[in-house]
């Protein structure tokens, strides 16, 4: 059975910049507070290692999501796309852009298109000028996307933003509601709103959640796995969030959750090969 | 024993023009969401049907709410008040208020009592120029039943507005602070707001909960239960919000859950009796 | 194994005016409420009940907090250092400040630690003008007591302000994001915002919890004790919130609790020696 996770940082390039590596041990007691034990290839930033773990673990794609950020860092759509090409058929990639540059956005979306990537990755709390999902300066992009039927990635759970209102799923809400045809990803699942994005999901067909980290033993955790059970079984997206959650501990820890075995493969691959638009 | 169900609306008159008779497939898409069946007399619109099953369930009374309301449709106080004579003892009925025209609300009101309807139903966020439940606009509703001892419903869980922001029962704890006598029934039960809703029904005396088909296999349903058993006990209105949930496949399943067996009769009757100010 | 309940509010001076003595009826519908039975002593306002309730608990030490309010009624600094020179031994206190008087704040910060006073309590939602926890008005406190390593406690749930915004944990996330070397107690433990105050102590390592009352058969309570034997064992906080909950009941309920047995001494009374720096 193939597996894709869908949120998955491997220790190249701009990557390594960025505080997930750089700050190894703010993300160590990160990982620990879950519950987990740090990945030996993030704490030796080895590629080799990594590619183990994800054998290890029957990861056959990792998602690669490129980021413009202030303060956790930023990694390019080349870079993005050079890390793609250089670990053939091991990786998919996600572009980002720079949403307060109006005039070149379409142009970014384009351009990472071009080099190969399969989606857009939001992140609207983590920009240099932190904004909600639903701002208003995301609209085109938004509609650009719905449009061209380009999935999107929205990172709305966790540290999203500067303060836990970046993520009251109110702001999805009204996304998701004004662009029904947009296929729209939740990163880190919402949480800790947990109840009320599953009310977004259950209300919104075109909302996918993937709760990856956060699903590890913290609040929430059952209600996201019987919603992954029951009405978001098509939705739901499995992904370690790696590297703050080893991959193949995280693959692991989720064969042993209480979900329906005939589920497992929609949940850890289909629903994602079908958000990206991936040839079965 | 008798069984109330709180939130009933048969296939007749105006019901049949609204959304949830309308648009079949989008209300027995949201059925299967709860893990539950279609129900024949719905699919049917079959009043028939709709008796025979109330009788399986053991309904001896259902609550016929009135709407007026853009996306959902509207169905009139005088459809209410003929659907409860049509059907001698099976129903009671609730009206409800167009709230922008403020100057003929309370007359809608007297004429909605007159017409024998035992409250009145407000949907904020549902009303063509949506609202949230402490609008100013309906204070003066608010007062006006207050004072004349009208049990008021409020629907505020699920889809009552436009967007989640719309169910934060911070309004609602607003309103039945400002209005210490008045009481107050929460359709939908304030879902997915489970734990704040709970906690206004905690602290304020006059709010009952009515999480309806928001009970079925939802997060947060053992809190509602939990609360059913404790604190909310006195409080707490069963509701199938047919035809959304078969009415006896509600009762079938409601008696399945952990609730204590001498509250049942309370929270399947004595409470919604005693809201409505039924004789015993 | 020493005890410290982090909230205990005796039957002497200021706190006979308040509501939670005055209101003996509100106080004991409320213990009701949770599930438990009222303290024979907080029925009786007896010292001498207390000190034995105290006893049977194997409470070494409670922490008495002052209180500026309106709604609730006042206790002066004064009273809870004339409250732990009363009883020696048993009794640790906090102090409060009028916010309002902004020219005067510090020197009552002063003089409560003078008077031996271990912490600032602040209640924003209960002053008489009520305020969010990240008022502007709060920031100078803040700020100078993070400069001095004053902890301070928040009360910031239950019924902490007019209405339920005023628990939000948005407010407590940006003070604790923007003052991080302040130790922030929680008093209420943030409920009902259960998974979003839990996100907040995840997210800020300087944000200790205590539930205290709202532990007891509320929703969420789950969730806090698997945060206590996780993430959050070196900083959730033991209270009963006496006189709502009885000292003795509240701790045979606590020690019944799937709490890892390791952990106790650790919850029930290092973390609270840790934040109040006292003397091991």
């Amino acid at each position: 059975m193939p597996i894709i996770d869908f949120r998955l940082r491997p220790p190249l390039k701009g990557f390594l910049g960025m505080v997930m590596y750089a700050q190894a041990e703010r993300r160590d007691r990160i990982t620990r507070q879950h519950g987990m034990e740090p990945a030996p290839s993030a704490q030796a930033q080895s590629m080799p290692m990594l590619l183990e773990e994800m054998d290890t673990a029957g990861v056959t794609l990792g998602v690669v999501l490129g980021r413009y950020s202030g303060v956790y860092g930023s990694v390019s759509n080349q870079d993005v796309a050079d890390i793609v090409k250089s670990q053939p058929g091991r990786f998919v990639g996600i572009g980002s852009v720079n949403p307060s540059d109006r005039k070149t956005v379409f142009r970014q979306i384009d351009e990472a298109l071009a080099l190969g990537l399969k989606g857009i990755n939001l992140e609207p709390g983590a920009y240099p000028s932190p904004m909600y999902a639903d701002d208003r300066r995301l609209y085109p992009i938004y509609a650009y996307c719905e449009d061209k039927n380009i999935p999107v990635v929205v990172m709305a759970g966790g540290n999203a933003g500067p303060d836990l209102s970046y993520t009251v799923p109110v702001h999805i809400d009204r996304v998701a509601g004004d662009f029904p045809a947009l296929r729209i990803a939740i990163s880190h699942g919402g949480w800790p709103w947990v109840h009320e994005i599953l009310h977004v999901a259950f209300r919104r067909l075109n909302v996918y959640l993937s709760p990856d980290q956060y699903l590890c033993n913290m609040p929430g955790m059952n209600d996201y796995i019987a919603a992954a059970n029951g009405f978001l079984s098509e939705r739901f997206l499995y992904a370690s969030s790696y590297p703050f959650v080893s991959v193949s501990q995280y693959a692991e820890w989720f064969r042993r959750l209480p979900i329906r075995p005939e589920l497992m493969e929609q949940l850890q691959y289909r629903n994602a090969a079908r958000f990206l638009g991936l040839a079965a």
